[in-house]
């Protein structure tokens, strides 16, 4: 259990960890950011930073001699990066979190087995896997690369006429994975976090909609039925107990109406495991925001009240939608968040803002 | 009108300027903190810092070139560092209103010229004067230093037998104020905003309790009568007028039941130019904090939402009592802020607690 002072090490530099420097900061925790480039957003809110490769071990020393613990903002930290921190100082979430979330199909593969639901998918290999997998799971079917996509980067819709050859070339002809097509009426996700002594609380449920494969608004509460709702917190409780995880993580569902009847079940479509853009309604309409909570656990302190005060609607400002922050300063109700990125670009998250309409 | 990326410049690297670099942040807005002295609280949080005296400048000029607007922490910044930064940068609250709040007679003198019932008072350059002032305004009366007096420093309360040129000499001599004695059944604060082009929003009125002379709890709303809570924020409004006031301020009051029937009636007590202890509540209980708004109103911008989202009590975590630290991040409701200071020492303030019940 850190003492209020202690540093935390951030691996990564982008608007995530700048949000968890601030959190870490409320609660006298200081933040030492580690980011191969420099002017990055968490750059103007830290107590310590480097800019260093994560290959530098000179520079990855210098930095876990300066740390209390290593925690990051991105599942993409390279695995030989997180082990070296971690023969020096502890890192959290664990590093074997990192190697499963980095890898689609084992992602897949681990939350299958822990007996909850997964879209159909076959591990392709090769083209010739493709034309099998293809066979199997039939189309619509989306390929996408076992590693390093996000916001729909590295990611193929297979529809009817597709050629799969030219598919899995265009995607770089790296291990890929299929994935059938699901269904879904609504897309959620569960923000969670698990403690040192193994503490779990969950956020309400938030709903998601996505522009572009770019989160564009997530609504909390979600409109579920209680009882998926309870369902989605204990699928994730699942998720993070089996991983002996420790800090904040969010799990991406779908929720499929089943054509007969009126009967609903959920699919799992991805772990996050550091805090995550559905969550950033927290902060406004949250007693503790997934930031605090994330440091909390890492620190090795007790989670935080995680109520929520008020509904919440998020909205992202990506690219150009950044030129609206002097109307949005105007709007009743309306919690601005600029991300200090000097440069407009398309696709780029460049803020957010949280509606909050406080619960009378 | 500033645009994000801008920088502030803050003079003083204390708490208020640490929780204001916070809050610009979330803007997008940086921040470069002037301080004499290092490892002060808000150097952790910023994007720039110069450790310099008031008085140096070639610092100042400096600072000046590397800022868009200038505000403070703190009322006793020096009116020559004031006015040397004005010639050079907006400076927000305007420099008028720090020679005001500088001198407790001017600042009565000036609330009394708005009409605003403040406690009766005299001016006491000397023994002699001090000998007059107390035959006129009687005992028990408050003797206090015209300048630098805060948290119960640079005063005393003269009662019955206390030697009046023993008194006068205990304060160091220097020119003094004799308040009359307020009889007040609660003390309550106005933390309110005013922007560039005169917009004005108070936030609820704050009930406060102090603790040998430092403020010890907070509780929002305060129990008042509506047109009482209303007549307070008009005091301050009338007062953020007639200064042409830019930021956020505080008035702090005392409400007098009056002996005969149930009449109660507002004294101005003290005006502070500045974000204020009263609203720290408002990080965690409105939708717009303190710092922000004063952020938002020194940038140029609107004012945010200053709806309250549930009821508010703070308590200030006082040298020793910032070691409830793990205790306090158990409790439900509990919103737990350290400042980052390395040293616990009696009477310093080292966090607050706010403690949020939300309105169903």
């Amino acid at each position: 259990m850190l003492e209020p002072g202690a540093t935390i090490g951030i691996l990564g530099g982008g608007q995530l960890a700048r949000m968890l420097a601030m959190a870490g900061a409320r609660l006298g925790l200081k933040s030492h950011i580690y980011s191969p480039t420099a002017n990055e957003p968490a750059f103007d809110v830290c107590a310590g930073q480097t800019i260093a490769a994560y290959e530098d071990e000179s520079a990855l020393s210098h930095f876990a001699e300066r740390v209390d613990v290593v925690t990051y903002e991105f599942e993409n930290v390279p695995a030989a990066t997180a082990d070296f921190l971690a023969a020096r100082k502890p890192v959290r979430p664990n590093p074997k979190v990192l190697a499963l979330t980095q890898d689609r199909l084992a992602e897949k593969q681990f939350v299958q087995s822990l007996g909850i639901e997964t879209a159909e998918f076959a591990d392709v290999a090769d083209a010739g896997a493709l034309a099998r997998a293809v066979a199997r799971l039939g189309r619509p079917s989306i390929l996408k690369t076992r590693r390093f996509g996000y916001d729909g980067k590295g990611q193929a819709l297979l529809q009817g006429g597709a050629d799969l050859a030219t598919t899995f070339r265009a995607l770089g002809g790296v291990p890929c994975i299929l994935e059938g097509f699901v269904p879904f009426a609504k897309e959620i996700s569960v923000v969670a976090a698990r403690s040192v002594d193994g503490a779990f609380r969950a956020y309400d449920i938030c709903e998601n909609a996505h522009e572009h494969h770019i989160l564009a608004t997530t609504t909390v509460p979600a409109s579920l039925r209680p009882e998926t709702a309870a369902q989605a917190a204990q699928i994730a409780r699942k998720i993070a107990e089996a991983a002996d995880y420790v800090g904040v993580l969010a799990v991406e569902m779908f929720l499929v109406k089943e054509k007969a009847g009126d009967e609903e079940k959920l699919v799992v479509n991805e772990i996050a495991p550091r805090v995550h853009n559905s969550g950033h309604w927290t902060i406004d309409a949250a007693l503790t925001s997934q930031f605090e909570q994330h440091m909390r656990a890492v620190a090795g302190w007790p989670l935080g009240d995680a109520r929520r005060i008020g509904t919440a609607i998020m909205r992202n400002l990506i690219g150009e939608e950044a030129k609206r922050w002097r109307e949005i300063l105007e709007e009743d109700g309306a919690c601005l968040h600029l991300y200090g990125k000097a440069e407009i670009r398309a696709g780029r998250k460049m803020g957010h803002v949280t509606y909050v309409v406080p619960d009378r």
